[in-house]
């Protein structure tokens, strides 16, 4: 670090001559204009050496395109699936050549733009030879890779390297590049794939982009306007649907850039897929929106729809638990976070050019990098500057879809614990079939667990990287959810065109007081004829150290069903207060909705008022305490039967099945109460502070909960079923006690 | 800790002046004299508030004892479990007893002195009229605890305690105290239980110090005779045994604190019951020396055995791995590592009175604290003046057995890898049975896992917090570790009897090399007419990024029998090169000796030369690669079968099983080669960099061992059977070449 930075200070010398040069004979077209500026270039270069963070990304990218440089340009015919070595290299070759580009403006070496020329003659020599790729998965195959999702993820990037090195190029060599490669490149993504392109998804975002990126590049109008509001004619009809069952076109849908911006996200800049997938598609859409306002700041992008694109980045950041991973809501892969390469970019976009917030500095600082470009540099002199704050993670609603109207995502925090409660619209094709589904975190660890997908990301021993089957059988069914299962059957017979017209909603979300942070939403389309009201709260008690989970699952329903609870509970189960039977042999619990991956591995019939079940998780003492009714069934299950290729977690799980009843209440605490260390070997409160729970009252306006703990206090929680406004008055008789409250709900201590 | 730093210097003053009086009024007997001496208190005082470990370190104490003091005298009639209310309360007593006693030595404040009195004084009361603790399942049965084990931890701690308030004490209170409890609790803990006190085992190391402290604080001469050579007369019969199957006592045992000494630890400074037990041991050993050598010095027990106590402190910390945790061998709990309370007194008397051997500073440094007596000081003094150093841990072999001749653990280490062999004796009754077993770590995490112990100390919802069920017929049996069964029986019929008779040989280790680190031996007592020789190597080549592991089992026997070697490789499977077939229903494995707890999940039988098993585990891709026979049958295993409680972890194992043969070889390479990353989804590497694995020859005299890697390099590794000494000349001719060497191994890389 040291070296390099004795080798900024003497480029610095050269650097400041050169610029005199450039300046003085300035360009007619301005180049860079993407994310790096001549503006900023300069400012760069004035900086060199003096802004910690940004010379150390700058170290970093150096090390790793010089090496690449050695190693020389590798343009291999495209063959694999991700994972796989040629994908893997193209996927390589674009990283690199937005970088080596942006090394060349700030370092001003003509070894960079040489590199980025040869790699885009390459490129520019094989691609007019090319078929669509050999892998016929993909319902939009790409030429470079095997989909159009990638070949678009690479003229991103390209573009940006294009950008850099334009005015190093002859007239004569752009012409042959735009030629060759990347207009036929844009329209192949574009005119060549309108079921890819004229979508909303973040498949259509990157294709959008990649088009709109290259147009601003070449100036080409007619590309930019295709990004912006996609085809004007495609053959796309409504039945047609993508490799993840999700619908192509709706009928008069909206399409281009500006509709994946009106459609996905909704007001609170939640992206309707998912946090897995809001990072995936933050990168195209800020990088192009930075884009976008340098070159046509007429379309004022960063203040389009009341700046959704910059509030976006911190509603994601939200998204995150206490080590920055994202929840893993539908399809997202555990331990994706906010440390990736889309976050960094789209975290120094909007520091820049959203009124440099000084909480996203202390993110970037955890990041420890930022991109070498205009943002970065001002990212890292905020942090040079010691202006970064705490970025503070509070509870928060987060409402979808475009309106804000389609339920939403609650998030409830409370000293380390995190809970994650969903009621929201179905979320494209990538969404799961778990209406009002929950997971719970304790200091980033999973007690609670959300499954997440089933799929190693460009892993290529498993399905080429590629979704599995078991998402579809497993990660995507209602059983592998923390929600209600009616009936054995998924959500909305686990059908897409029904669940994505449907959304839960909201009944009320406070999270004013500090003793309890509350959520409440009804369900009503699940499943036919049966309402599902679930309410949420978090819990802390100054009597006790942890704060704990209540959760109030009402249904009712005009017939009679069987009721499924499981709760996915990470960790060693420890004890149970109740007895059950333990199969000789382990067989499936069922044979479909995600049933036929269930082993049971425990089996009890229980007529008790409460049980419980007490777990050791990271060292932490929880018990699970559930109001339990006559002849309730409990089962232990185990994930992973008929998974012949270990495509699955062995994780366990507990269900409360409640058969033959029209209505149910299930109540259950989960709660942290000990702590374990295998160190001092000491175990303290090892066991749960509850003494009972109770059901005062359930009827369809007034749900009463009573908990009595270890040391003799009481808690009433009373729910306003019907009316929940916040300035209802409500006023109940219980056990001969009048209760008096204006607003959703009571909560009571004695 | 800047308010506690002013509170010091406060005291600093205060303390000089006391000092000068209390030197002036010297006492004919000298108190304290145990871990803190007259003069030790007087360099303390004088550093108060200038050494920071040491003052952070007081300060934790004077924290937690303040606390205690203002929650008052808890003396609770004895009655649960380890993890239980009363077993707790008294075990804390005793912890915060020896710190009161400490801070009263140091702070000079008598509060701290009339809190240990109060206690002790309760516990005077107390004692006399207890009966043996209601508990009964342990062989020797305490008064305060259910076992005598952990009275002795009492009278070891308490101990201190009462020397360091001695003289606070006026002689009628110290005679009451003596009469009415100190006596008769050294007395119970001996005389009253001989099976206990006169045995060789960590227990009675316990009893004999717990006997010896008391006894030099009193300056008792018949307690300290009886601690250091035990019973005189005992009615002990060689039948006898303890809880946990192991021997009382062997015919002409010799008994006391110096046979304890003298059998279990190597001249290496091994513990034959393994490191959990060792560390559990290295308190009472550390701590009686200290004391002996300050009040009696004549013993010069630092000295005794060539210095083996002293010398075991750096064995134990050689056996643990990157991160600290003791490797599991025999019973032992994961999780515990060298940041135990007990290896920092260990380590800080080792650093005291073992010449003041830099290395160990850095490991106090990392544990963060420092007893708080004369050690402590001289450790937080070297700390201070900047003299640690880093502790380096290499490859070693630590020989197992008094006189260093019962077999031993190989630890070879490279770039990370640490593996782990264990061909050691039986390790008394914590002893498990797996003759050449061995695990693997990377980094500091498991891959291939030695399973530990069956247990979830002091848990109280686990079966009182003590050994379960399943450590017997699980945790101990053969098929629990990575070593061969044959016939699905465990080495010795899993009798200790057998198995305590005979010890693993040594054929070679030699760690010099580094490129390859190997270590060979065997087995001819396991299973009667059958030999074991097993010989492992960590290899690393300057082609490939990571050492990888080569296992030669060889197998001969006198008649045919069914063979299985089992793989517990933790992680995520990714592939194999082979098909299988999956049950449709889990169904355990077998019948008894472990077998029974393992469900088979899949069934191959392949006719190929090589089966691979690919998997990733904390983001590092693995593959196994093994040579494989005609009708050879693979198996997947899951822990967990016949385990109600669900006391076991449900982790994969994968079992290559040969039948109806008399000899037999296995050959697998283990191999990290790749990573990945949930963040940026990049796999780099994710397969084997082993083409292909050959027996080239195997017979009486040479095994030769071909690998051909994916850049076609070949290394041959030959391995000397039968002469394996350094000078051996060797020549062997395969394949038509010739290959000359000596000693007993030979590697050629072409």
């Amino acid at each position: 670090m040291i070296q390099f930075r004795k080798y900024l200070q003497a480029r610095f010398f050269v650097l400041g001559m050169a610029l005199i040069l450039q300046i003085s004979t300035a360009y007619s077209q301005e180049h860079p204009q993407l994310n790096l500026t001549k503006e900023g270039v300069a400012k760069i270069r004035a900086e060199l050496g003096k802004v910690p963070l940004f010379d150390s990304s700058l170290a970093d990218i150096k090390e790793e395109v010089d090496a690449e440089i050695a190693s020389g340009i590798h343009v291999p015919i495209p063959k694999d699936f991700s994972g796989g070595f040629t994908h893997e290299r193209h996927k390589k070759n674009f990283l690199i050549l937005q970088k080596a580009g942006v090394l060349f403006q700030i370092l001003n070496e003509d070894k960079y733009a040489v590199y980025v020329k040869d790699m885009f003659m390459a490129y520019a020599k094989l691609y007019p030879t090319l078929p669509v790729h050999p892998q016929e998965r993909s319902y939009a195959r790409g030429k470079l890779f095997w989909q159009c999702l990638n070949d678009s993820n690479w003229l991103v990037y390209a573009s940006q390297a294009y950008d850099c090195i334009y005015d190093f190029l002859s007239k004569k060599e752009r012409k042959y590049l735009e030629m060759e490669l990347f207009v036929p490149f844009a329209n192949f993504i574009s005119e060549g794939n309108p079921q890819f392109f004229n979508r909303v998804h973040n498949h259509s975002t990157w294709g959008n982009v990649a088009v709109g990126m290259i147009g601003l590049v070449m100036d080409n109008d007619e590309l930019l306007q295709k990004a912006l509001y996609g085809l004007k004619t495609d053959n796309l009809t409504a039945e047609m649907r993508d490799n993840d069952g999700g619908f192509i076109k709706k009928e008069g849908q909206k399409v281009g850039f500006f509709a994946n911006v009106d459609e996905p996200f909704s007001p609170d800049g939640y992206y309707t897929e998912g946090p897995y997938y809001q990072r995936y598609a933050m990168y195209p859409f800020l990088i192009f929106a930075q884009a976008l306002h340098n070159v046509k700041p007429e379309y004022k992008i960063f203040e389009y729809k009341d700046s959704v694109l910059l509030k976006s980045v911190s509603t994601l950041l939200n998204l995150s638990d206490s080590d920055g991973d994202f929840f893993p809501i539908n399809d997202g892969q555990k331990g994706m976070s906010y440390y990736s390469r889309e976050l960094v970019t789209a975290l120094d976009i909007a520091y820049l050019f959203g009124g440099q917030n000084p909480e996203l500095l202390s993110i970037a600082e955890q990041q420890g990098k930022v991109t070498v470009d205009d943002a970065g540099l001002a990212v890292a002199l905020g942090i040079r500057n010691n202006e970064a704050i705490p970025f503070t993670k509070t509870s928060l609603e987060l409402r979808d879809g475009p309106e804000g109207d389609q339920g939403g995502i609650g998030i409830l925090r409370n000293e380390g614990m995190e809970l994650v409660f969903k009621y929201a619209a179905q979320g494209l094709s990538h969404g799961h079939y778990d209406k009002l589904s929950y997971s719970i975190y304790n200091n980033g660890n999973e007690i609670m667990q959300d499954y997440g997908l089933a799929r190693f990301v460009n892993i290529e021993q498993k399905g080429g990287g590629n979704y599995l089957k078991e998402n579809t059988t497993w990660a995507k069914q209602t059983v592998a959810h923390n929600t209600i299962v009616q009936d054995e059957t998924s959500h909305f017979n686990g059908k897409y065109e029904i669940g994505s017209q449907h959304a839960s909603v909201k009944s009320f979300f406070d999270a004013e007081s500090s003793e309890i942070k509350i959520a409440s939403a009804k369900e009503s389309n699940a499943y036919k004829g049966t309402e599902l009201h679930r309410t949420m709260a978090l819990i802390k008690d100054e009597n006790y150290s942890f704060p704990f989970v209540l959760d109030v699952m009402r249904v009712t329903s005009d017939s009679l069903h069987q009721y499924d609870l499981p709760f996915y509970y990470l960790g060693q189960l420890m004890k149970t207060n109740f007895s059950y039977d333990s199969p000789k042999s382990l067989e499936a619990l069922g044979t479909k909705f995600g049933y036929q991956h269930l082993y049971l591995e425990g089996k009890g019939v229980v007529n008790q008022d409460n049980i419980s079940l007490n777990w050791l998780s990271n060292d932490i003492f929880y018990t699970m305490t559930a109001v339990s009714d006559k002849d309730d069934e409990l089962l232990f299950t185990r994930i992973g039967a008929n998974d012949p290729e270990f495509n699955l977690r062995r994780d366990p799980g507990f269900i409360i099945r409640r058969k033959n009843v029209k209505d149910a209440i299930f109540v259950s605490i989960i709660e942290p109460h000990g702590t374990y260390s295998p160190v001092s070997e000491f175990a303290v409160n090892a066991y749960s502070n509850i003494k009972s729970v109770k059901v005062l009252q359930n009827d369809e306006k007034y749900t009463a909960i009573e908990i009595v703990f270890t040391n003799d206090m009481v808690k009433t929680l009373i729910i306003a079923n019907s009316e929940s406004s916040k300035e209802a008055k409500h006023m109940v008789t219980i056990n001969a006690k009048t209760f008096q409250w204006n607003g959703p709900y009571y909560l009571s201590n004695k």
